[in-house]
Order: C-alpha cells, then sequence, then structure tokens
C-alpha cells in the first residue's frame, strides 16, 4: 500500500489528504501554520492516532521554517508554543504529546544555529514517520498468525469438504478506521487485514459504521473498496446479532491510548463491541504501535475523554436530524477494561499488560 | 397525551401523520388505498409494533369504503385480498398479522349486506384503536413501580442528605421511539417514561439515536422535547459507556414481538443493549401489549427479521456516506435471548415466560 494521507511539500511543508470529504473527493490541503495544523487535528481532516502524531510532527518542523530569521532562541520558544497547542488538539490519544515531546527534545539537543534546529527538527518529523512506517508493517506481520489461525479453526470446524477451496473465508468486524488513513503506513488493525488480503487469503470485513462521524463508512469501506477487499457496511447495533448469528470470526479494532495495565481507550463504540464479543466468545484483539501504549497512565481511569460537539450527533453529515433545543451526549472514545481484550497485536509481537516504560 | 400518529378523516378514511418527516415538519397523509397503507408501513411514514397494527386496520376499513356496489361476496374478496397485502408490507411486528386477523375474523362473522359488513369492520379497526389506548394505559401504570423503584434504590445511595430534593433524578436509557407515535395511546416503553414524568418523578431519559433511521433522534427526541422532559441523545455504541459510568439506572425498550419463551425482537441495537445492560447489573425491561406476544412462536428462532434497503445504512438522511459499490448488512431488528431480559411490562402486569396463548 503506498497510500499515505499525508506527505511534504517541494518546500518542505505539510500536506494533507482532507479525510472530512471522503470518501466523495479526494482534495489536498497545504498546511504551513501552527494553527491550520491544529484546526486540521481538532475537525479530523486528519485522524487516527499515529496520523496526528506524524501529522503534527511534520506540520510543526513545516510552519517553524520560517521563523529561523530571529536566531536559535526564538525559534525553541517557538518551537516550545507550537508543540504546547499542538499537544492540545486532541487530548486522548497519547501519540500527538509523545510525538510533540520528540520534536522538543531534538530541537533542544542540536547545537547550532537555527539552520541546523529545522533541519534536525525535519529529519526528526521524518523519522516518527518512518517508524510508524515500519511499525505498521511489523504489525500486519505479527497479526497474520491470527487471521490465519482463524482460516484454520474454520477449515477444521466445517471439514475437508465443500467450501474449502482456497481456505476458509474469514469475516473479521472492525469499527472506525485503522487503515493507513490513519497512520503512516499500512495501517494498525486495518493494516493486518490489506496485507492478508494482498496475500491471498479469503476476507471478508464488516465494517461498523461508527456513529457519529462515519469513519467506518465514509474512510474504512473506502480503503477497502480501493484495496478490492470484500466488505458490507452496518449500522454499530448490528454486530451483535452477526456475532450471534456465528458470523464473525474475528475482532480487530485499534487504540487511541492504552494504559498500563491494558485498559484501552478507542473509538467510541469499541467497548460495546468487546462486551459483546465476549459474550459470543469471539476473539477481539486491540491493535496497535508501541507509541499508542502509555506506561505513565496506571488504568484507563487515568484516560482523559474528550467530549466533542453535540452537532456531530444532533446533524449527522450536516442534516439536522433531532429537534432543535435537544442536547447529547458526544463522546469521542470510550474504554475497553483490559479483562475484556483478548490480547494486543504491536510491532513487538502480541503481549499482554502489564505494559513498562521501555519493555521490548 | 393526546397526541396520536392516526386518525379518521370525516368520511371516516385513513389519515397518518408522515413519521419520515419529522422531527421538522408536521404533515398529514390520507391514505384512502390499500397500496397507499402498505407503502406507508413499509417505508415507515407509520411504524412501532402496534401503530401499524391500528393503521393497517383502520386503512383496510376506510380503503374497502367504495368496494360495496358490488355485494357482500366481492367485498368479502376485497377484505380478504387487502389483508393479506398489508400482513406482508412488515413481516417481523406480529401485531400486523394479528390486527388483519381480527378485520377477517370480524368481516366473515358478520351478517347481511355490504354496509353492514363495513360498519362492522369501521368498529372493529376502531375496537383495536381503543383497546391499545387502554393497554398503553395500563402497561403505563404497571410500569411505575420500577422507575419509583428505581427513585427509591437512588435515594437510599445517595442518602438523606444533598441532591434527594423532589426525589433523586432516575436516568432511563431507551432505543428506537416507543412512545406516542409507536402506538395509538400513550405509547409502550416511552409511556411510562410519560406517565411518570407527568406525575413529577424527576426523569432524564437517554435516547439512542437509533440508526439507522435515527427513529431515536428525530423521534423520540421530538416526543421529549414536546413533553417537556429533559434528554440527551447519543449515538448508539455510546450507551455502555454511560453504563459503566453508572449513569443508566433502567433501560426499556419496546418489542415487535414476543416468542412464547419471551426470546424479543425489536429494533436491531437492542441485543448489543441488553448483552451491555446485563454486563453492568442494569435492569432491562421489554415493554409491550399483549398484542405483540405471539404464543405460536415458540423461540426467537422462529421470528422472521426483515432485511431492509442497504441504502437506509450508505446514505443517511439521503447523504452518501460510503463509497459506491460498498454493500451494507441492514437487518431491521434483532432477538434478544429471554434470559438477557429482567421482565416484561404488559397490560396484564410485569411477567414472566412462558407467554402461553390466554394468559392470564
Amino acid at each position: 500500500m503506498s497510500h499515505h494521507p499525508m506527505g511534504w511539500t517541494a518546500d518542505r511543508r505539510l500536506t494533507v489528504l482532507d479525510q472530512t470529504l471522503l470518501p466523495h473527493e479526494e482534495r489536498w490541503l497545504v498546511l504551513d501554520t501552527v494553527e491550520s495544523v491544529a484546526e486540521a487535528i481538532r475537525t479530523l481532516r486528519v485522524r487516527g492516532a499515529p496520523a496526528i502524531g506524524i501529522a503534527a510532527a511534520m506540520g510543526l518542523s513545516g510552519a517553524l521554517r520560517g521563523r529561523g530569521a530571529g536566531g536559535r532562541r526564538e525559534l525553541l520558544a517557538a518551537l516550545e508554543e507550537g508543540a504546547a497547542a499542538l499537544r492540545a488538539a486532541r487530548p486522548t490519544a497519547v501519540n500527538l504529546g509523545w510525538a510533540m515531546d520528540r520534536m522538543l527534545r531534538r530541537g533542544n539537543a542540536t547545537p547550532g544555529g537555527p539552520d541546523a534546529v529545522l533541519a534536525a527538527l525535519e529529519a526528526e518529523a521524518q523519522a516518527i514517520w518512518d517508524e510508524d512506517v515500519e511499525a505498521c508493517r511489523r504489525i500486519a506481520e505479527a497479526g497474520q498468525q491470527l487471521v490465519a489461525g482463524c482460516a484454520e479453526a474454520k477449515l477444521r470446524r466445517e471439514g475437508q469438504g465443500g467450501g474449502a477451496r482456497g481456505g476458509a473465508v474469514v469475516n473479521v468486524l472492525t469499527h472506525c478506521n485503522t487503515g493507513f488513513l490513519a497512520t503512516g503506513g499500512v495501517g494498525t488493525a486495518l493494516g493486518i487485514v490489506h496485507v492478508a488480503a494482498e496475500r491471498g487469503t479469503r476476507l471478508h470485513v464488516w465494517v461498523d459504521e461508527t456513529r457519529p462521524l462515519l469513519q467506518g463508512s465514509r474512510l474504512t469501506a473506502w480503503e477497502l473498496a480501493k484495496a478490492g477487499i470484500p466488505h458490507a457496511v452496518l449500522p454499530d447495533g448490528a454486530a451483535a446479532s452477526l456475532m450471534a448469528a456465528g458470523r464473525v470470526d474475528l475482532v480487530l479494532v485499534g487504540a487511541d491510548r492504552v494504559a498500563r495495565n491494558g485498559d484501552t481507550a478507542n473509538k467510541v463504540g469499541t467497548y460495546p463491541l468487546a462486551i459483546a464479543a465476549r459474550h459470543h466468545g469471539v476473539p477481539f484483539y486491540v491493535v496497535a504501535p508501541w507509541s499508542s501504549f502509555d506506561p505513565a497512565c496506571a488504568t484507563g481511569a487515568g484516560i482523559p475523554i474528550e467530549q466533542r460537539d453535540a452537532g456531530e450527533v444532533l446533524r449527522p453529515l450536516g442534516v439536522p436530524a433531532a429537534p432543535r433545543g435537544s442536547g447529547a451526549y458526544n463522546p469521542a472514545f470510550d474504554v475497553t477494561p483490559a479483562e475484556m481484550i483478548t490480547g494486543w497485536v504491536t510491532e513487538r509481537g502480541v503481549l499482554g499488560p502489564p505494559f513498562e516504560a521501555g519493555r521490548p
């Protein structure tokens, strides 16, 4: 997969695919100020925990290019200010703060004048991106065993006979978007699917539409259509009945932050999926790069959950659907307790808690 | 509550409030042919298991008024044909078949010429409506103990002290629409809420938006706004996190059909709510008139589940949200196994299975 939701312009500024316009329009924006990058993150033009860390780092590097004339001290002050503004754009995903920490450390640790600092910041942003590409690749490798295990179990259950030509079809259910649009590489949960399909595994993907912002129907279905992978979109409330009917073999979701004990914040609607999966004995895996793990956060209770604008619920796709004056409850995320999760697929393999700092 | 979603015109034809236009427009339609009534039921202009039984009976009566000239035999043939067409309009709700059975029995059992038969059919349709008004009233009475029990338990937990002025606020979560728009009377699950609020109980209602057709945001929020009852709309996937936070005291949902063993078909998204409610120890009640119980159906496996058009999922409110060519899984209902349900609130009290014919 060579699609990325971000890139550098010729003069090394950030450009991003505006994901709010998908699946109907593919429009690229050049974001050359900290404020425009923060706005793009807040309004989900760029989204996905890994992608916003990368875009924030690249955007910060690009935005600071005009700030070298005042000398090193002024540049480092602008770096500090820009990192703080970007860090505040979305509170839940840990990758954003982690990427800003890296940029600050690199800038401050680089000796010399503003040009040297700017070059180092650009290199750091590029390194954050490169590492995510590699993390996605390794995560997708680590996840292949889960898909293969499902295919083998189905073949055993269904016998040697009918329907087995080319292997059993593995039915994966996913929520929100965790593919190449959400990362710098092939994706996390959906990256496993992309790689398995490329290697010839027969897959069918159940795509939760993922209200309120429909990242499942708008983004995941778009990625799967591009990749030619069979899929169907469903209302979030229909997933449990698919599980009851034995039509889901594996649930793969992403993460915006994983606490030390394994409690996992992800897009709202993930937690009820986990409860339903456990009720039906369906394996439920969280798939995330190590940069989404936060060993400093002991449990899910310590993860800040962003409340978003009521209009996202009350006006789906901009069309008013509720009476004027009705309020909404619109958390961006929910927290799934560790004990509901079968395993965590990372670039370091399939792991379980505790997730200690520095642990390979 | 004196709002009804259906009525008679001066010349005794069916008129219905077009619920597809709510909450923004209140437009009444006159439906004077069997085909127009069937279309209104299929397209959910009139919906809610009790309401479609009533509207089908009234609509059939009104549509047959022009068919008396050919004599009794021709009228009864048109009755048979019309009842069959309306019965087929939606397969899951048992009330529709039940209302058609009553109309057929009454028409065939009435002696005399076409005028006598037409008068009897109109009286039968009115009786079906009147009985639903009374059933709703008695259901709402039977349900008051549940709300009162929650209020008392909260007061005990929260102590005699703060926040108890006027009683604790009971947080009810509901799915889809089960109020006066769904019935001929005050409603079923939401009828309990309407009556409790009228009597001064402090309530707050969490309204699942209920994808794909948003009957929660469009209809239930509209009813609650009209009644001045505090409420907030949420994406269906956010209900479980509210339960985890202890912010739901009671779940009340309706039913389209209850099997003899208690398995309950209701709007898709009900089943995952039941799983989450059990996981969190939140009481989960099905609220339905006896006409929604089907003792002839042994278990949920015998309930036909209607699959609806993919466009309802892929084009929310008519706006394309998924790529061209993506498919959808769009069952109208799911089945909640009896063991996940705390109790069934009916006009005969709060009951448990088996639900035998003629009981109690």
